[in-house]
């Protein structure tokens, strides 16, 4: 398998080492060093599917896994105090290296304790690397061997971004996970394309584990490799070898249909070392993470949430409604009678009556409860892998979460 | 005073029973029985000033007064979480008549427990009348003898609002205090002008007062006359008359300069019940509070604090900072060191960061720290009255609040 990925080495752009040159180079010192530092406890492993319970350790506190990370892309959470997402069980939350190297600069952040005394938030966090944003702000972006080149979506200004800086900067930030930065495409691609921007998030990824000098701050690799099997295997092993405090899996859920995403989890994990954890970025809908979990992932971020929360939508165990709806007028019953949120000390009518009134109260209370919602989903998930049964809690879910495709929605 | 004044009642719009014929037809029993209904008990009083120092009962708790109440025109403090509010230190907040009888209706509110019920507030609420929406409307409204008709502000269709309405409504809303519907006029305004709508505030008051049947429910009278102090003594006594649970001080704070707003206070604050509360409706700046408690007011309200918290302007007991400002970038202190908000747990850098990056939380963050500001400043006037002492500290606060004029701009 490698073999035969290898053979498309010459075509790189810039003629760097070859790929097997540049993994001799490293030593597996980091890989053991790293993965000690941070190390993540294993509790339970599911007899029936690969779902696994654990304990993730880092500078700022443990980590319970499954996790879902909060996106707070500029320094906060949207809409949520400190406190409020404290009480919505998050253990770690997601930064993001691009929007903060813009705004306000990491050096300022840097200057005011890092991102954490910057934002008030003093348990984990992860900071991302600016690879999706060569995804997402797709014209603005031009890449070439040594890194991206952004268009600020600020101000037009044009940004570098090599992996270097990628990790210069989230050392700045001072965040507990670092990523590596990593080429994301957007699906579907040409197995050129894809294997191009595969190879290249390896030669990054060598770059970032080179460039690295904070020891509190864990890193992650990156696996890429589209829809491709192969490429996701030569991927994975390839940042084995560079050596990482723990994997993710990235370019997913920018295209294809779930069963694809779903597929590719089941190529990736079991290529995996079974004592990191897991991270499945940007992903996803409830069912997602269920699915995910069932697949062996142990960490989840997305800005579903709070973004569908901004926008009326709220999640319930039973799929979501959609706030704005007529139907909710006179509804006394919260959005969920079980959740503790403080959403859900509120009626249905009452949440309904803020949308309508364009009250930015409304989105704080569906961000809140979305996002205890997607906490208690993965503390459920927890406690069925310590029991030994996440198989029929995933056929449960499946079949409770069959509506919640419309969760994907108006985003 | 009183005889010039009813010379003009032949003058009136539709030809009602002249005032003191109306007047005759009280009997006195509501002001009896209102005022032992809900008792104000008055504490202390400041030996050199007015000011008072007081405890008003109400059906759903205690305010203690001088007292300040946030402004939660649509069933919402808008931005702040029901814990915020309280965290703030408000006892007592507001709901707008006008605003909560078009969206979401006041029979769909009394269906889910009334105001209180519906957006979860179990401590004292007092409602408007929709009396400022007749002045702020301005084009959109027509005031008749019978009532006020509104062209809607939210799809143009015309709704009645007369006295009986505007009671039927607050009793709908179950708020601990109705106001009187009452007719506003901006100031400078002809003497006729402010005359005749005196006049008809006066007529509408005892229509207000005969309509009542909730006796949970306190009422104030609102005093009105512009800057005239033969009307303004005219309305009080006329109020009087009639009888009710507090008075208001309304239709100041609409376009005149505070010294004339003060010199109002000092015309009618002794014209009214020392026994009784006294509220001064829509004001104001941290200064107009000080000045107006001096003079013996004990109840306010003002979205100024939340208004000017949205637009970026945090109020500090040595005025007002714009956080948007440069001076802010990499400031590691918070707004105010002694504050004990959740805004004042970040640094001005931060705070600053959230409105240059257009994110939801400076808005929160800074109206939880301005109606902080606001409940701090009257529990400290609280503490100087019941030391004897609000003499010097009305001096001091003029003199620390001397630049806080700019606390009325971004409104």
């Amino acid at each position: 398998m490698l073999a035969k990925s290898y053979a498309c080495l010459k075509s790189w752009d810039s003629g760097p080492a070859p790929i097997d040159e540049i993994i001799a180079q490293t030593t597996f010192r980091f890989r053991m060093a790293y993965s000690q530092r941070f190390p993540f406890q294993k509790i339970a492993e599911d007899p029936t599917t690969s779902a696994r319970r654990g304990i993730l350790n880092l500078p700022h506190g443990q980590v319970q896994t499954p996790a879902f990370m909060p996106v707070g892309t500029q320094g906060t959470v949207k809409g949520l105090t400190i406190d409020q997402i404290e009480a919505t069980g998050a253990d770690i939350i997601l930064g993001n290296t691009y929007h903060l190297s813009l705004r306000p600069g990491s050096e300022l952040i840097a200057e005011l304790g890092g991102l954490h005394g910057f934002m008030g938030w003093d348990r984990p966090i992860l900071t991302d690397s600016g690879g999706f944003q060569i995804f997402s702000l797709g014209d603005m972006t031009k890449v070439s061997e040594q890194g991206a080149t952004f268009k600020s979506h600020l101000d037009g200004s044009t940004v570098h971004l090599r992996p270097e800086d990628s990790v210069r900067i989230q050392q700045e930030l001072g965040s507990d996970i670092a990523m590596v930065l990593d080429h994301v495409v957007a699906l579907p691609a040409g197995v050129d394309q894809v294997r191009d921007a595969m190879e290249r998030s390896l030669r990054w990824a060598q770059r970032c584990q080179d460039s690295r000098s904070r020891s509190q701050q864990a890193m992650f690799g990156i696996v890429q490799g589209g829809l491709d099997p192969g490429l996701r295997q030569q991927s994975a092993e390839g940042l084995q070898r560079i050596g990482f405090d723990g994997y993710a899996i990235g370019g997913l859920s920018v295209g294809e249909e779930p069963a694809e995403m779903y597929r590719m989890l089941e190529v990736v994990c079991p290529v995996l070392p079974t004592d990191q954890p897991r991270y499945l970025m940007g992903v996803g809908r409830p069912i997602d993470l269920v699915e995910g979990v069932a697949r062996g992932v142990d960490m989840f971020d997305c800005v579903m949430p709070t973004r569908n929360g901004r926008n009326a939508l709220a999640f319930t165990a039973d799929g979501p409604l959609r706030m704005r709806n007529q139907c909710h007028a006179r509804d006394e019953s919260p959005i969920e009678a079980d959740c503790p949120c403080v959403a859900c000390r509120h009626s249905r009518a009452y949440i309904r009556h803020l949308f309508q009134a364009d009250e930015m109260l409304g989105p704080t209370l569906l961000s809140i409860h979305n996002l205890t919602f997607y906490q208690r989903l993965m503390a459920r998930a927890r406690q069925a892998i310590e029991r030994g049964d996440y198989g029929s809690f995933l056929l449960d879910q499946r079949r409770r979460l069959m509506d919640a495709n419309a969760g994907q929605e108006p985003v």
